[in-house]
């Protein structure tokens, strides 16, 4: 069976390594061997092994009826969606690492890659190499989910465990990751939570059976996130994690993406370095999670190599996904109930006029105090905020 | 689409439950309704709502062609084996919860269902309600697996747990957890391993695809266990757990079933009480693991229900498992290499005479002193403690 591989960056070598390492398991697996047939590329990558299936046109590869399997790792909505398209209308299946695609435009090729008989596969887009999606559709299909907890981005979760661990500050952090290769020069998409919005809203997407437009979904990243939060962190013997959150009630769907601060006993206070993990709860079974490396290039290629197997053996058949294009109105994030951390230069008599009752998290600084506040809601955390003014940072408790 | 359970204890009345909570939703993802139409069951559960569905014999649901799809939540070989097999032979999908048929029949009833074009699955059967035979057989699909190591049996965890927590002794221990429910009245399979055995006999005879034998899994259980180890273990931050492993090298599979001391920074070490995870490291995927409610009516039934779906899905296609009846000889337990701790009432100089340069461990007994030794062969730690002597107890590292 031919299969091609649309962008050969970190993702996309990683799948032509896989197929090439583990290529025999593979076909024993697939019951028949994946033959990487094409490349496309802008670039030429001469004197590479592939270099002689590299092509520059996608309509080479939707002209090759033999190439049955397309995988696409070249990253954002276009050119991806007009290539991903033209595959599935071609009739050849398309796996994807493509976070971004798949937020945008996911209800439409399942769609389209129903119509056609073929699928469109996604494990890739959330966790990198950590099953989510599948045991999410396939496994868990006898529970209703009621909660989705990740830690769904590697980069920040470094650089989070690194300022708890060196005591350091966010910018030599942020350095350190970009020298490492966890962060990219651009950093914003990781570090202001857009990346976790994008998968948290095709995760609840693939819950609600419905579009989760991810600009609707309240999101702040870590880059607010100081050496002396991470003190007071300590002081309650808590870790601060960015999460991507999605809490269900019913058809009521709250989303939200924000920097927590988890207790020891939480099934994610230990998730550190760049792994990522996911936690889910259903009705019937109760607390999962799931664990691994939610990035990288063999682990991301690992999860895309899967999907292409579970395409060849149902390669006449379509998977059920059910993901209407109608539009999920989410709930509204200002009822959801939390306790907050709060930092402030305000006197104790000044707090407990706007909050009440609080729980005072003192780490000995001239000019500020942090507090707990009781369960509440965000519009009337806000309310009490502004009352209050003289707010220097606030975390929310998980 | 009409369906039937065999057996209604816990699990069986737990997927009955889950059936009929969550309907509505299973019905939109299996495509159609599952409606219980007969529950197999020696008693006749006059007053439950499923009084009127009981059947005392068997043929009366293979004589129904309806029946699309059967549970089996009978547990032990026999009866269950006969019964599930007469179902797949008429063509019936079955899914079980029963870890004793899977590891004794498993290949012959994947190949009985695999020539009527119907599944037998079993994802119920390991890790009670934790995906994890699905996302071995069909996400980590593009890798070589190279270890499974799992904390699969809730009840010694939950033991281990209480142990390490409150200090008691194993006998205190194992009444209270009888008492909660958590341990059976004859506790053996538990607490000397075999629970364990068997599932990392179906998870090794899937990995291997071959058929692998528990009897020939090297089984210790935590029955030897004792306060005192509990305080060493505590001296070394370590954590006893039952772990059940499995290391392959090539085409050698290695695997056993023993308590180990954990350091904290090993994925299992937080997993406490009744929960259950298996690690998975996978050639191109690293290290990975699924943590979740091992056991318990609901959580298990969920794990059938969710096959029950997938069937509902698959209705007229075999989804392709390779579990071949060829037997799997396993490597040589005895060459496997390992850290040892060693309790002895031996003097330092004839420890250092057998076992050369060791790491002393001392919580100030009278009577006795503990060791580490170096990473050396099963073999010859055996080789070593025989010419010591007076061994009180072995523990190994993880």
């Amino acid at each position: 069976m031919k299969v091609a591989i649309m962008g050969y960056g970190t993702i996309g070598s990683g799948v032509a390594e896989v197929l090439k390492t583990n290529g025999d398991i593979i076909a024993a697996r697939a019951g028949e061997p994946l033959t990487l047939a094409y490349v496309l590329d802008l670039r030429d990558f001469e004197g590479d092994p592939i270099a002689d299936k590299i092509v520059h046109d996608y309509k080479a590869i939707v002209r090759d009826r033999d190439v049955k399997i397309v995988v696409e790792t070249m990253g954002g909505v276009e050119p991806a969606y007009t290539f991903v398209k033209a595959m599935l209308e071609a009739g050849k299946h398309v796996a994807t690492s493509n976070k971004a695609l798949v937020a945008a435009k996911g209800a439409e090729l399942i769609r389209i890659a129903r119509e056609h008989r073929v699928n469109f596969l996604f494990e890739a887009a959330v966790g990198g190499g950590i099953p989510i999606i599948r045991p999410l559709m396939s496994c868990l299909t006898g529970d209703v989910i009621e909660e989705i907890t990740g830690i769904v981005n590697g980069t920040t979760n470094y650089m989070m465990t690194e300022m708890t661990h060196e005591g350091s500050e966010f910018d030599d952090v942020l350095r350190d990751a970009q020298e490492k290769g966890y962060a990219e020069k651009d950093p914003t998409a990781d570090i202001e939570g857009y990346d976790a919005c994008r998968k948290i809203a095709i995760l609840t997407s693939l819950v609600a059976e419905r579009q989760v437009d991810f600009e609707d979904i309240p999101t702040e990243g870590i880059s607010k996130i100081t050496a002396t939060d991470i003190r007071y962190a300590k002081k309650m013997d808590r870790a601060i994690k960015l999460l991507a959150t999605m809490r269900a009630e019913g058809d009521s769907y709250t989303v939200r993406v924000a920097p927590y601060l988890l207790p020891p006993e939480h099934p994610l206070y230990n998730v550190n370095g760049v792994f990522n993990a996911i936690f889910v709860r259903g009705n019937m079974l109760g607390d999962s999670m799931f664990y691994g490396s939610g990035a990288g290039k063999l682990p991301t290629a690992s999860a895309v190599v899967g999907d292409m197997v579970d395409m060849a053996k149902h390669i006449d058949k379509n998977i059920r996904l059910r993901w209407e294009p109608e539009k999920l109105q989410l709930a509204d994030a200002g009822q959801q109930k939390n306790r907050f951390f709060v930092r402030t230069t305000a006197t104790e008599s000044e707090i407990e006029t706007s909050f009440g009752n609080v729980t005072y998290i003192n780490i000995d600084l001239e000019d500020e105090i942090g507090f707990i506040t009781g369960p509440m809601k965000e519009c009337d955390y806000v309310t009490c905020a502004g009352r209050l003014g003289q707010v220097i940072g606030m975390i929310r408790l998980g």
